[in-house]
């Protein structure tokens, strides 16, 4: 008798999907190795770039619900187009889906879990749709909830820095049911999107079983295990018909490893995936782009893009205690069994994007810049930038902060600062990793990833100089898709050909590359000097009144710049 | 018998000689009405633009001597040509000539007034040349006699704000001495540009014997009525060559209603102008312009060009105090009979060059911004900037500070940050109005020439807003070369058509455009709002470690802007 090969001793993949701002992403993995086949990006049809904006207010940014269906669509049959061309794949070796979405990105939904911005009634209603994570229309709100919790319920936002974010969940829905009642009354529930496209996936009918992921309820809902979302009565404080929805939203939430639902049989058509194989809980980008990083205790990942995204995990046997001015502090949002730990800056790539795009016309400006910046010693140009364009998230978790550059003569030259706005992101990594030593969190290991790691060795090279640590990267160029079909492998289970645990998937599929940014000495005491500086600008404008003097700053720099100046 | 018609009773002309940085001008003018007829620039024709540089040294900034006759003789002959179109005008009627020119820019001289430069031997000797103004190598010297007169001798820079400049004769002198002994031995006396023009075209050949303008030795050499230069022991702890130098220069200085010498044959025929007529001593452009712009108690004359130059009289009979961080007070350097109180921006179009040079690439830079700018109303940004990317003249009197912006976001445009450019100096000139006041000198009105308030009607506008007071232009667009012609026409004297004292020639020869630049009420709210916030910026990085708390700033000015944005 022939004996039949068992799938799992053949080949077998994962699917990871990956909604950013104006894509989605597909990737194919084979699970053994984390060898990825093939990928594909599609993008959101709608808007611009995706993102429905509004010319009257520049804080508006939704997402057409209808708009992911199509992408994802479109990019899982455009991976497995690719994938077919691949020696021993076939798509019945698809043994699981993960998904990751920007967050916290809320939609409307009826009770059969239908967005509201797909029904004709609300037709070209903005409010009716998603409330793409950057949308800030909500920025009173997020300042009541942060007053009312400080003031009653500080452990709602003592795990999110003691400040609660216009982006987030309870802001967004508090506006709409103030600016858009029908919206508001029609919809049943919300669904955070990384819950959404697991519900959509599994075919979910009934949005009060639909799974919720731990990560963005803990993240961005104030969710905590034990309690749940924040009391009614808290709630009815902001809102009355707030109050009202928390009934119908959840008392439970998942971790990533869990199965949300299994695919359905209209969308595996669809999409020509196998019916019935396991959709893990969706989660946000970043915790899964940490998991496609290999995050693990003492493991920092940094995923640099438009902003920072520091990532940790520390063994829930450990409690960790509160961190002042970390974004959040949630049990099992990166690793299940782990706190997951979240830290950033709120502007890093989008800071030099500004500078490129306000402040110099030529083509190919990041190139030409960076070549000229990479030719300056640190310290010659006199200068030190503030990074808070855009506020500072961590430590001071401040949206109101602005940014500041000091020490320019009629000589600095463009390149002189926008190698200072590099810098100032490399001393505001170096605040948050003291921040986390600081407060008993050892960091042993720094892994980079994002496009800007990806793109820019000399960013990495200063943030190696700036913070005395080497700079490694994730050998995923894709790390967020990459831990989302980690997930997918997980919820498949070793019998399917996955794995059994969340951590033994990162040890077969994550891996580092072997270029390593290593701290230069010189560099590194010039760079001392000056984050000395940047420290004193930061709490000077940052924190207390207290602040010591900086009345010296300014020849503090000269010093500096004429020192490093003519040393050779 | 025919009656003779006399000189005085027809018209009378005068020549203004104004020798700037890159050309001279000759400018002549009715005596009567103060009409300018013609006017004339020529280049100097060495170096870059007719300044001298080292590739090696970016501080320094020579001119070759040589090129001051070049220059004098084409300006004058291409002004007569075109005067000789004028009816009534014969050079016959020129009736005398006034000089001023920049400072500090001295030349090492033989004892018969030959600049060392124009010595074969010194052939491509920079040391030789003229140091102009704008040379910054004697540095450290600068730094070495601010030292040693704050600690023995405090009255020497008391009247210019606690710190002598590099700029300035003794520095400059002492780092010649220094590094150049062979041209410091050779150089029998050194004469300051606004000394050696008129030495030139009088035909003074015995250096001993050229006259020296009060205004540059009291401004640049610590030269004081009653006992001189500044002593020889003095000097000689600086250098000993610098002591027996003292002996070679002078113990008078004369104000510029006084005549240095008459135009010498040689002279006259070079130039086309009649032999024999008054050449009165020189003066300090920015002082000269002044007078031109019709200087007296009461009225600021603020010269707006790539620095600025604040010009004040008070009378002499009501003796001025020191006026901490002011730049110079000096008995008789405008008007004879007055103190002559100088500060000033150590930077203003400088500034501006500055940031269209590097931060903008497009043609008609400045008009486009200054557009943009224009539709800006006040405090939108939320930015302010410190104009100091020169240093800070008044009232800091500190060279060694720097610039700094303070508010941007990922949304601060290019115009934003050149109008909080424009505006930062016109905070600066405000800090300068508000001491001059404080030390009991009234301003009752604000007169403006220079290129930059020619030419830039929206930074007139700011600084009225600003400042709260009316800004005036003079009318003359050349008010140098007019404030020497207004020194030429005294030297002649009623007799000879001239006038009787400068005050009388100023009220037959200056006068004020009509166009006002009258304060706005609401943009003034705005900026004494943002003056503060500047106010605090500049004591906290220009003053002293007990200045008020800074770290609200940043919130200040968003608030600012959102309320600003808000208002129609």
């Amino acid at each position: 008798m022939r004996r039949r090969t068992t799938l799992a001793a053949k080949a077998a993949f994962s699917m990871g999907l990956d909604f950013g701002t104006n894509s989605a992403r597909a990737l194919l993995v084979n699970v053994r190795d984390g060898r990825e086949i093939a990928t594909a990006v599609a993008a959101y049809p709608s808007g611009t770039s995706g993102v429905l904006l509004d010319r009257q207010d520049p804080n508006l940014a939704r997402q057409h619900p209808s708009d992911y269906a199509v992408a994802l669509t479109r990019c899982v049959r455009a991976a497995l187009r690719t994938a077919a061309k691949t020696r021993g794949f076939e798509p019945e070796r698809v043994v699981g889906v993960g998904v990751d979405t920007t967050a916290s990105t809320p939609l409307p939904v009826d009770e059969h879990c239908v967005p509201l911005g797909c029904k004709p009634v609300f037709k070209n209603d903005l409010n009716a749709c998603a409330w793409l994570w950057k949308d800030h229309t909500s920025h009173a709100e997020a300042e009541q909830i942060t007053e009312l919790a400080r003031r009653e319920r500080p452990e709602y936002v003592a795990g999110c820095g003691g400040v609660y974010s216009s982006e987030w969940f309870w802001s967004k829905i508090l506006h709409c049911t103030r600016v858009a009642t029908k919206v508001a009354r029609a919809a049943d529930s919300w669904l955070e999107l990384c819950d959404y496209i697991p519900a959509l996936l599994t075919g979910c009918d009934e949005v009060s079983r639909a799974p919720r992921g731990v990560c963005a309820a803990g993240h961005k809902a104030m969710f905590r295990p034990g309690s749940g979302l924040p009391a009614a009565d808290f709630l009815r404080r902001l809102h009355p018909g707030l109050g009202k929805l928390r009934a119908r939203l959840y008392d439970h939430a998942h971790t990533s490893d869990q199965v949300a639902g299994e695919l359905s049989s209209a969308w595996a058509r669809k999409l020509g995936l196998p019916a019935g194989i396991p959709v893990a809980v969706g989660t946000i980008d970043a915790h899964a782009g940490a998991v496609g990083a290999g995050v693990r205790p003492g493991r920092l990942v940094k995923i640099l893009g438009t902003s920072s995204c520091d990532m940790l995990v520390a063994p829930a046997s450990a409690p960790v205690g509160e961190i002042p001015g970390l974004c959040g502090v949630v049990d099992g949002s990166i690793l299940p069994g782990h706190y997951g730990i979240e830290a950033g800056q709120a502007a890093v790539g989008d800071i030099f994007n500004w500078f490129v795009t306000h402040f110099d016309g030529r083509r190919d400006a990041h190139e030409r810049l960076t070549a000229e910046a990479q030719r300056l010693r640190p310290g010659v140009s006199g200068l030190v930038a503030l990074d808070w364009n855009n506020g500072n998230r961590s430590v001071l978790a401040d949206p109101r902060l602005t940014g500041l550059l000091v020490g320019q003569t009629l000589q600095t030259s463009r390149s002189e600062v926008y190698r200072a706005l590099l810098e100032a992101t490399a001393f505001g990594a170096r605040v948050i990793l003291e921040r986390l030593e600081l407060s008993g969190i050892r960091v042993r290991e720094i892994v980079n990833c994002g496009g800007i790691a990806e793109k820019n060795p000399l960013l990495m090279q200063i943030y190696a100089d700036v913070t005395g640590r080497p700079m490694k990267l994730a050998r995923s160029a894709q790390t967020c898709a990459l831990g989302a079909a980690i997930f997918g492998s997980v919820t498949a289970g070793p019998r399917r050909g996955g794995h059994a645990s969340v951590e033994r998937a990162q040890r077969a599929m994550c891996g580092l590359k072997s270029a390593v940014f290593k701290p230069r000495a010189p560099a590194r005491r010039v760079y001392d000097e000056l984050f000395a500086i940047y420290q004193r600008l930061h709490d000077a404008f940052g924190v207390s009144e207290s602040s010591g003097p900086i009345n010296t700053i300014m020849k503090d720099l000269i010093r500096l710049r004429e020192r490093t100046r003519a040393s050779s």
